[in-house]
């Protein structure tokens, strides 16, 4: 009998993610409830009685950066991109052949700010993360140094485009731009200083 | 008999926050399990069974800024001050009598960038609702124009302090600078731009 080698990486995402997509339901019917106390009293046991159940083994602190043997990392805590993250929408990020990237994601009821509108600080996440993505190289990561975010109008809730690119190397520096659109123009503009430790320009 | 009248914001919060807490345990635990598939299933179906219950009544779309029927304004739906929301922490922000702000908040396993460190997207967050919370003056509503964030130092998750306080008024622009700190000092640093809608000012 032979024995099939398990990709660590498909099965942490088979067994994990439709979990994690399941948590991401609940959280927006949890924002937009109208039901009594009584079925609100019955949906908070269930819940409580699922994070007893994942917490009979837990990692300690955060998910980190976690590898599979053969070293491919799995970012699955990530605020933002993390498939294990169920405040991650998660965005997905698309790299083009000239190192620019693209994303298309949809926003929904927990990722709200002013009413109907998608909030000004989630905007600042999604850029940084793929302004980030832009400007990192392989093995040479690069920290955020600074970001600015430029609102032109309020971007409604709903599907969003995002774009980023780099601009200019100087030294340890590299300047990324971006912006987040949707069917009624630009929305949202932001410019990135991001750092590569010193001595691995 | 009499009939006491009920508090809609207190009967509000009394029903729907514990559950919002619970769900905020659940996303953590979601994220940090290792447990196997047989109880990851169990849990999926807790899950989608709390979501189903919870769906019978939906607001459409989102939660928006309801309003108790004597004009108190309830923002539980926003992505980080919202006590409805499972992805805000929440924040609560704390106004000192100059009209500055401040908040302490304990930011877990759901808000990470960096392996073990706040997302640097979490802190541009956090800091857009605090320099925005310190620029609104009553019944003015201000709007963010631009936000810059400085990033000095990877911040740990754990317990962050953040300040903020208007330097400026310009016309209808209001300038607010602020950061978050820690322990180890002060990690991020950022300035705002608000902007009050014409002839507000």
């Amino acid at each position: 009998m032979e024995e099939r080698p398990v990709d660590e990486f498909d099965y942490g995402r088979a067994v994990y993610e439709p979990l994690t997509q399941s948590v991401r339901q609940l959280i927006d019917a949890t924002i937009r409830t109208e039901v009594g106390e009584d079925t609100v009293a019955k949906v908070q046991a269930l819940v409580d009685e699922g994070a007893r159940l994942l917490s009979e083994r837990l990692v300690p602190e955060s998910f980190g950066v976690q590898y599979t043997r053969d070293g491919r990392g799995m970012p699955w805590g990530n605020a933002i991109i993390g498939l294990r993250n169920p405040i991650a929408p998660p965005l997905v990020i698309e790299r083009n052949r000239d190192g620019s990237v693209w994303c298309d994601v949809e926003l929904g009821a927990a990722y709200e700010g002013p009413p109907g509108c998608l909030h000004g600080g989630i905007s600042a996440l999604i850029l940084d993360q793929l302004l980030g993505a832009t400007a990192h190289r392989p093995a040479q990561p690069a920290f955020t140094g600074t970001l600015t975010v430029r609102y032109q109008r309020p971007t409604r809730l709903g599907r969003v485009h995002g774009e980023a690119r780099v601009v200019r190397h100087d030294g340890v520096k590299t300047y990324a731009v971006g912006h987040l659109e949707n069917g009624e123009g630009i929305m949202v503009v932001a410019e990135g200083v991001f750092v590569r430790p010193a001595g691995r320009a």
